[in-house]
């Protein structure tokens, strides 16, 4: 959230003084063909609408009407582990970026290695995905829209998370099971195979597909950058006014 | 945070537009004494500022300098339970809504009641705590100063906090261990002295008393209202410009 200088304001109120003096005074002189009175004219506006408008901007200030809170929106992608969700993400992210509106990206990973030790039974992850919606709420109190990426297998708490936020918009990424295992640079589904990872998604624990989801990407078939403009048309057509 | 509505936007303008038209038709007036080309000259110049407003507002629209991100800033309240922490932190939340920035109010009993389970052992407190601190920071990035009220009975979890957020103000509520149990109220004190209540604060577990706190508020001596009028007073001198 950004707030104007007083330099900023000073600068910007000159720059407009010169262009309404200016056009005053040629449209005074264009009328009674007296330059010397045109000026004037043109430097008697000048100071009495600097004062003016001032008063006329902090009349306008009390006056609460008209003003519209922004609404926030809550993107939600769910998916198998490595099905491309925090890439589809951050690809969007950054297309809603700019538009310009105040948004914040949550993915899995960064409160993981931020809060470590939130655990996967399904108990833990309930209770994990719980806070990432209070995190939700608290930003969206604030008109703060939100891009969360989050593995989120279970039915209840996606449920949970549509109850708790507003203008929920659900990604759901879809990626076989192998396709996933392929993409495992990170080893991860290697090591769930050989059980060194417990209540690992898609492996020794299972993942719950949505049924409701707004929006539902198939990514054998299209690519990440065309995923996230499909889902930013969405949002572009439904959320932003 | 708002937006304005077009029809805002657009009385706004035309309100000005009254203003400023008038003064140009009298200016002219006085000037040549001619009321049929004042008006002509008043109306004409409507006509043309409108357009040049609006293009100036589009220029300036462009122009990222002058533009300063709000600082944002955490009043952290630190106390034994019942020592009258939440009191003085909703009455100075309620002074700092008056001054209309971007502002949350974070309390240790919304928190643990949206997400129970949460724990009062050494290391619970503390990864409590460290969540907080990341809510703040996500909080701080989108420019929203936080009002938090927790016991944070621990040097390391409020180090912690004023690691994580920026421009920490700590308000360090003092209360005897025996004024707090006189304003027992909750039965709370009660309960931990009965060995109900385990890592009870005070009773069953530590409090070590800040050392670096900004604000210092002697309960015994001071009112409630006094206190955040203190505090409120602190913090328009440091952080609001």
């Amino acid at each position: 959230m950004y707030k104007e200088t007083n330099l900023r304001s000073i600068a910007k109120g000159i720059s407009w003084r010169f262009v309404a003096t200016g056009t005053t005074i040629i449209i005074v002189y264009t009328f009674f063909g007296r330059l010397d009175l045109a000026i004037a004219a043109g430097l008697l506006e000048t100071i009495l609408k600097i004062a003016l408008y001032w008063g006329h901007e902090k009349i306008w200030q009390k006056i609460r009407w008209g003003k519209e809170r922004i609404e926030p929106f809550n993107v939600w992608f769910t998916g198998l582990p490595l099905s491309g969700k925090t890439t589809i993400a951050d690809l969007l992210y950054q297309k809603l970026q700019k538009l310009d509106i105040p948004l914040e990206r949550i993915d899995s990973k960064d409160i993981r290695a931020l809060i470590p030790d939130i655990g996967y039974t399904r108990e833990e992850r309930n209770r994990h995905i719980k806070r990432i919606g209070h995190l939700i709420q608290t930003l969206q109190k604030n008109s703060i829209s939100t891009v969360c990426s989050f593995v989120s297998p279970y039915r209840e708490s996606r449920k949970m998370i549509r109850q708790m936020v507003k203008n929920n918009i659900v990604v759901y990424v879809k990626a076989d099971l192998e396709t996933c295992q392929q993409r495992d640079y990170k080893g991860v589904y290697q090591k769930a195979l050989q059980g060194e990872i417990k209540n690992f998604t898609g492996i020794s624990d299972i993942y719950e597909e949505p049924q409701h989801a707004e929006i539902v990407i198939d990514t054998e078939k299209i690519s990440p950058e065309e995923a996230a403009e499909t889902i930013f048309k969405y949002i572009k057509k439904n959320y932003i006014k």
